[in-house]
């Protein structure tokens, strides 16, 4: 997906954000957000939104020099949604299409990234998830392609949704190996958080070998796009993929939760709504 | 008041919107962005908020060759506020302290820069300025000031409330000139909306000479100057003018609702309150 003149407020207000996770002083906070201007000038126009985030959030942890900012909010939405595991283990094991709740549950995790919010009342956002029809349903199709698939390569996005994300994989009755970010960027998920809630149980788990809070496959490691390339059917989850690989020719399916009205407009879809769509070829 | 980092996804924002409501085109847009990285960029850091939002505004107004992107917002908040006139009026009549329910109305009348929002339930608007606590109340300190100047400085802010600021002069038992922006900026008043609702039937009405969201002295005519120099009393309406002159020493008393948190961190209160406040001196 392309970057809209509508994000770059947005990046200003994540770097803030990130600057403040820092516990930047008011001087570095000046520091970054002109750093931040002077990223947002110099970039090539065709740069996905991702992109730019990748560098804004270089820049906080350089002015910082904290390493990962988000490292308490994502150890909190982990501890959350392992609280709510037996709950969602119940909800699964009393479903008619256990296959359609996983996804719906998966999905509703993405939400974990609200984490510092204590208003927010996860329950009903998973009661909304479970019931809401898609606004995009490729399902029907993903359906058909599991059944012909020998394995699945799955992307991660969040810490936290990635404890959501756990359950689907035991639902899918095929292989998976399930890819982290390369490193701390955001409140994206990683080796460390993968291995710490057993994902290592129920899939491989490999590093994408980039630190970009999404998959843009030129900055990976070889070894990542060669399984990219070679990927029987591939599991997108969350904005972050999507933004980076809306465009790339590839049998995907991205499973996200709209929550920014760009991406929305991209895709179609308004703010709130489920989406489950097939990748633009497969 | 100084400009917060957290004013900086504002500007872009406020850019993005005067730009679409000057019927920019997308590579219009894009210019306009850039060229407001570059303006926030190479700013001074002790503008305040308003300053810059007024290059950002004469960005917009170059590049789209829109002098007064809001003017039809203007007129629909104008018009919005006239059809609610009579029953203001029957407000008013039935108060039993109609000065402090005319500083309420006028508060209340800055909602109108909600403009374009259908959603917005006005009255609903009216009903909780009408009953809530003033969150600052200099109220006591007023009406005795009131009682003891000769006339007063009416500094307006929006098109729209100004209709429910002739309801306030009307209560003003006192000669008052009431200020409009110097030329079109933002959906702030000028001399020509001012004249459209008759504010000059209850006030003399001239304009400071600036195009400014506020009002920043060393911008304003000599003429303007001199009147807020020698003012017995100043009323200033919106957070504009706060954010101009809550350092300038003068007789002023700040009304307004506070409507963005980091105006409202500076004045210590809440977004959603209603605030009148003294100024600095007097």
């Amino acid at each position: 997906m392309q970057t809209y003149v509508d994000c770059y407020p947005c990046f200003l207000r994540q770097a803030i954000e990130a600057a403040r996770m820092a516990n930047a002083t008011p001087s570095q906070e000046w520091e970054i957000i002109l750093k931040a201007l002077d990223t947002l000038r110099s970039l090539p126009k065709g740069a996905t939104p991702p992109a730019i985030g990748t560098q804004v959030h270089q820049i906080v942890r350089e002015i910082t020099g904290s390493d990962d900012p988000y490292a308490e909010v994502k150890r909190k939405a982990t501890e959350k949604a392992l609280a709510m595991l037996p709950k969602l283990r119940e909800i699964l094991a009393s479903s008619d299409d256990p296959l359609e709740t996983a996804i719906r549950l998966s999905i509703a995790g993405n939400i974990m990234d609200f984490g510092p919010n204590p208003d927010y009342d996860l329950w009903d956002v998973i009661d909304k998830m479970l019931t809401q029809d898609f606004r995009i349903n490729d399902l029907p199709i993903l359906r058909h392609r599991l059944g012909s698939a020998d394995s699945i390569l799955f992307l991660g996005d969040n810490a936290g949704e990635h404890v959501f994300d756990k359950l689907l994989i035991e639902e899918l009755s095929l292989p998976v190996t399930y890819v982290v970010r390369g490193g701390p960027v955001l409140n994206d998920v990683t080796l460390e958080d993968a291995l710490a809630v057993g994902l290592d149980e129920v899939a491989e788990v490999v590093d994408n070998g980039a630190r970009v809070p999404g998959t843009i496959l030129s900055l990976c490691s070889q070894e990542f796009q060669e399984r990219f390339e070679s990927a029987d059917l591939i599991l997108a989850k969350g904005m972050g993929n999507y933004e980076t690989l809306s465009e790339v020719p590839a049998l995907i399916f991205f499973l996200l939760q709209v929550k920014c009205p760009v991406i929305g407009r991209d895709l179609g879809a308004p703010v709130g709504s489920t989406v489950v769509k097939k990748g633009i070829d497969g």
